[in-house]
């Protein structure tokens, strides 16, 4: 595998490292049922809050607005889909939202994520380069025991991905050149923005990120610098 | 111990968690031999080199110039204080240079830091409040074996100590109140600028930071929540 010169492995975090789905529907359960709302409605309710994701990141990077922590996008979001799901925001207790948006922060790793993470930190920095911001990535971190050497991403450089800064930024904060970098992601688009910037790149697939219907990031759509079923399987391959 | 709330302990770095001066000095006489000077030079060495470093960061602190990372103040002092020791950094080869102002990179922890860190870390947040550059911290921590959670500190919030924005912009960063952090240093200007924003404030003795002579920060300046002679001592006192 050509990673020879890779000293730090970056890890996208929604859907790569953590089921975000999952814990998303649960807490969207638990909050409906509290409000008198079809718990049968959660999936779809975790599936608008996350449509809303990427609309309101695109806002900061087509500078719009200007940067803001991921905390304060989900919360907007969060408020913008109550209503259809027959809740109105101001008659919910500001506890309840704020709790219900930190669901993001108590997120689950995937059954792989942990080993794999232990194993490949003994041979490489590894550090999440995601667009949640710190505080989200540390709490879910310390709750999961997530082995990050830093925590680096977006708030750190001020820029969301697939914006060239947001990896950039980040190899120019570890003194790193690009190629020093390897991004690890269940993501093609990600992927194809870190490459674009002279970061290797490995695939690790996903299928169940966004549930059982899921029809997209199946397979590698690149020849990616390494491409493994799960973040074990890239362990094995890189020889950690 | 009044540190009930307290959920995140922000450790300064050098000085309280590494020692700097030794490292420096083993540094500055490994490259003052190289070039043909008097290895007894090297503490004075590293002593100006440290000389320059409150000054440097003064001229961010005071706005006179935009936020720098500290490699990058480093290496300008570094290249400040070689022709007083007889070398005109023109004739040095980069690599050693930059070897040189690496050595920041890799300083030895105190014997009892990386044990105390890690009782602290299963009852606390870890993280530095460093002045150190992102890169400067991982890669030491990475050598040294520090826990940290998150590598957090000056180039995050784009703010040296003590100015109040290294501390507030902290707390913001981790979404906390002031008064759920609490400073752990060995100085006790920190831990005043730290209090002044509302932090919990621990102090440990580090007399031997200056080398033999010390003749500051030998004692708590001010009752502060909590004092000890070293972290195993502080890790002790808060149950960790």
């Amino acid at each position: 595998m050509a990673l020879g010169e890779v000293k730090a492995l970056l890890f996208d975090v929604f859907g790569t490292v953590v089921d975000w789905r999952s814990g998303i529907v649960a807490a969207a359960a638990a909050f409906l049922e509290h409000h008198g709302a079809a718990t049968s409605q959660a999936p779809a309710f975790a599936d608008a809050w996350r449509a809303l994701y990427s609309p309101a990141m695109e806002k900061v990077r087509s500078g719009q607005r200007p940067f803001v922590r991921l905390d304060v996008l989900h919360r907007e979001n969060l408020e913008a889909i109550l209503p259809a799901f027959g809740i109105e925001p101001g008659t919910v207790p500001e506890v309840e939202l704020s709790t219900l948006n930190e669901a993001w922060h108590r997120l689950d790793p995937w059954p792989d994520t942990v080993a794999a993470l232990l194993r490949l930190k003994r041979r490489f920095i590894i550090a999440p380069l995601s667009n949640g911001n710190i505080a989200l990535i540390l709490n879910m971190a310390k709750r999961a025991a997530l082995p990050w050497d830093a925590i680096l991403g977006a708030e750190v450089v001020q820029a969301y991905k697939p914006r060239p800064a947001a990896y950039l930024r980040t190899a120019e904060v570890l003194g790193m050149r690009t190629d020093e970098l390897c991004l690890v992601a269940a993501h093609n688009s990600d992927l194809a923005a870190a490459r674009g910037c002279g970061l290797r790149t490995a695939f690790v697939c996903r299928p169940l990120e966004h549930g059982p219907g899921q029809t997209t990031d199946l397979m590698a759509e690149q020849p990616w610098d390494a491409t493994a079923p799960d973040l074990t399987a890239l362990a094995d391959a890189l020889g950690a």
